[in-house]
């Protein structure tokens, strides 16, 4: 993929691949933090004295890590050597500790899997994974498989169809394309955990007009 | 709804909802504190040193909410006024970072809807709301459509239209029902942003088998 195909979906970097690392390394451990945070948040039966000393914390370190932020959302960003990198995606963003984070493996047959562990924040019915954070890192695998360095898609509809609840802790994703038109690409998934299949996906991709045609 | 009825869905809690109200206002801020931590991490260009002290903070809140803690997800509590409320919830949880929090309106037709701002920490394509978002705080509204207070629903079937792009920033959610066959219950929505609507959903919602008939 040359550096101008998509140029209004990437945004460039001056970094090398070992700046990039450094910063990323220097800012995971921090949203793994948060994400320990969120989790006892939920949690806490601490009272009010506790709570307000924490707030110092919580503001000192906002003081700390806001001397010098970027402003707006992290985007998609690439290098000169063709890395790209999403800090702040919704569900892979190794930076936002929205995100569980998810991480996609490719396979040699263009079939993609993902495991990862849903927590306390993640919850629907009680113990149970919300069916709509299935439903986001369902889009999130199915947009990937049916990208490619080649082809980069939009959802243009997804079909959800929920078998069982989903129990709260190690679940896994899986995803295929079942066809591929061009500008259309069809992806079915689904995501288990323990008990089996919980949610069967259907989804159709399609290439954005504004992105130069795949074939 | 008496407090037998989906006895396996709501955790007992003995407290009055001024208690129950104190609790919440004493870790709301926290939650949004945590909030602003997670976008600043995605943004923060701070280096090293700042980022270790702030970690030091980082820790010292986590030492002081972990004091005494529940174990296991937040579930879903009532008490004996018959008030219920789930402070994890991924979309609605007052003291869950993740949620954004969405609240949801319901209005004398029974239809439903929602205004949220949507951050960097929701974001998918650069500078837009992520699909998959989208696709939870859809299933959310619907979910709350479907039900009542007479009838507890589960996702059986969505279906979502993404028809362009949403803008990170102010979001609006409508959801009504189109029919209701006791058990069954479709419910249509949509997510819409300053350039109109984004994404259309339908979704078939289902009373499940260890429910009573609402009927």
């Amino acid at each position: 993929m040359s550096a101008e195909t998509y140029g209004g979906f990437f945004d460039h970097a001056d970094l090398t691949d070992a700046e990039v690392d450094e910063i990323q390394a220097r800012f995971e451990p921090v949203t793994d933090d948060l994400r320990r945070l969120v989790d006892l948040t939920i949690r806490s039966e601490v009272g009010a004295p506790e709570v307000a000393a924490a707030r110092e914390h919580l503001a000192a370190a906002a003081e700390l890590l806001g001397r010098r932020a970027k402003e707006g959302p992290a985007r998609v960003v690439r290098n000169d050597t063709g890395r790209s990198w999403q800090w702040g995606n919704a569900v892979v963003g190794q930076r936002n500790a929205v995100a569980p984070p998810m991480v996609v493996e490719r396979h040699d047959d263009d079939s993609t899997s993902a495991l990862l562990s849903l927590g306390n924040a993640y919850e629907g019915p009680p113990g149970m994974v919300h069916g709509g954070v299935s439903a986001l890192l369902l889009d999130h695998l199915m947009g990937v498989t049916a990208s490619s360095m080649k082809k980069l898609t939009m959802t243009g509809t997804l079909t959800l169809r929920y078998r069982r609840p989903l129990l709260l802790g190690e679940v896994a994703l899986a995803g295929r394309v079942v066809s591929d038109t061009g500008r259309k690409v069809t992806v079915t998934a689904e995501i288990s955990g323990a008990d089996g299949v919980a949610i069967e996906a259907e989804g159709l991709f399609i290439v954005p007009s504004w992105a130069p045609s795949p074939d």
